[in-house]
C-alpha cells in the first residue's frame, strides 16, 4: 500500500517536474515578441515555486513550512495573473517565435481560464501545508493541473 | 500649468519605463542561477504591466480600462509575491551571475519588504482607474516605487 501511494506521488511530483524541466530547456533563449516573452517569465516563475515544492516533496531538500507555504501562494497568485496581458492577439505558436499557444486558447478562452482557476484552487491548498505529507498528498492536484493545461492548450514543442 | 503637469507626468512615465527598457536590455541572457533567472522573471513582468501603463498614459496605445485594470492588478500580485523565494542565500551581485542585488536587500529585509507594499498600495490605486486622466494622476506614484527601490536595493549594471 506505502508503495502504492510512493509510486503516486513519484507520478505527480514528476509530472509538475517535467512541466518545470521543458521550461528550462525550452526558454534559453528569449522571444522576441515581448508578450510571449513576458508569459515564459509567468511560467518560468510558476516552474520556480513548483520546483520548491517537487524538491520538497521528493525530499531533496528539508522541509521548510514557510518556503513551502510561500511557494504556494505564489503559484496561487501567478493563477490569477489576467490572461489578457499575456496571451494578446496575434502570439499564437507559428505567428510569434518561440510561442507554443494553441488558438485553442483564444477560441476556448473560458476553458483557459477555468485551467487557471483549477491551479488557483490547487495551489491554495497547500498554502497552509504544515508537514511533508500535508505537501506530498497536495502534489497529486497541483502536477494535474499543469498537466491538463498543458495537453490542452500548449503545442509542440519548436 | 498644463506644460508643467505635462512635464510632471514625463518625468514620472519616464522614471517607470527607464527602468522597464533597464530590465529587457539587461537580461537578454539568462542568470545561471535560477533564483536569480526567477526574480529576473518577475520584473520582467513587471516591466510587461508598467510598459502596458505607460505605453498608455503616453498616448501610445489607446486607453483600454479592461487592460489597464489588468496590468495594475497584476502588478498588485507581483508585488505581494514572497521575497524569500527569489532573494534567496547567496545570490547577491558578485557571488551570483547577472545579479544586481545588494547585500542591502538581506541586512534591511523590513526596508526591501516596505518598497513593495508601497509598490502593491501605488498599483492597486490603480485597478479600478476609469480614464485617461486618473491613469497619468497615479503613474508618478508607482514609477516613484520602482525608482526608489532600484535606488537602495539595486547594484550597478553588471
Amino acid at each position: 500500500m506505502q508503495s502504492f501511494t510512493k509510486s503516486k506521488l513519484a507520478i505527480a511530483v514528476g509530472a509538475a517536474l517535467v512541466a518545470t524541466a521543458s521550461i528550462a530547456d525550452s526558454h534559453a533563449t528569449k522571444s522576441t515578441n515581448a508578450d510571449v516573452a513576458a508569459r515564459h517569465a509567468m511560467m518560468g516563475l510558476v516552474g520556480q515555486n513548483i520546483g520548491i515544492l517537487g524538491d520538497t516533496a521528493k525530499g531533496e531538500i528539508a522541509f521548510n513550512a514557510g518556503l513551502v507555504q510561500a511557494a504556494a501562494t505564489n503559484l496561487n497568485m501567478l493563477a490569477k495573473i489576467d490572461p489578457t496581458t499575456l496571451w494578446t492577439a496575434g502570439t499564437e505558436q507559428g505567428a510569434a517565435d518561440l510561442s507554443r499557444a494553441k488558438p485553442e486558447i483564444w477560441s476556448d478562452a473560458a476553458g483557459f481560464a477555468q485551467k487557471f482557476d483549477d491551479m488557483a484552487d490547487a495551489s491554495a491548498a497547500l498554502m497552509d501545508v504544515a508537514d511533508l505529507e500535508g505537501l506530498r498528498a497536495g502534489m497529486g492536484a497541483l502536477g494535474g493541473t499543469c498537466k491538463a493545461c498543458h495537453e490542452t492548450y500548449r503545442g509542440p514543442k519548436n
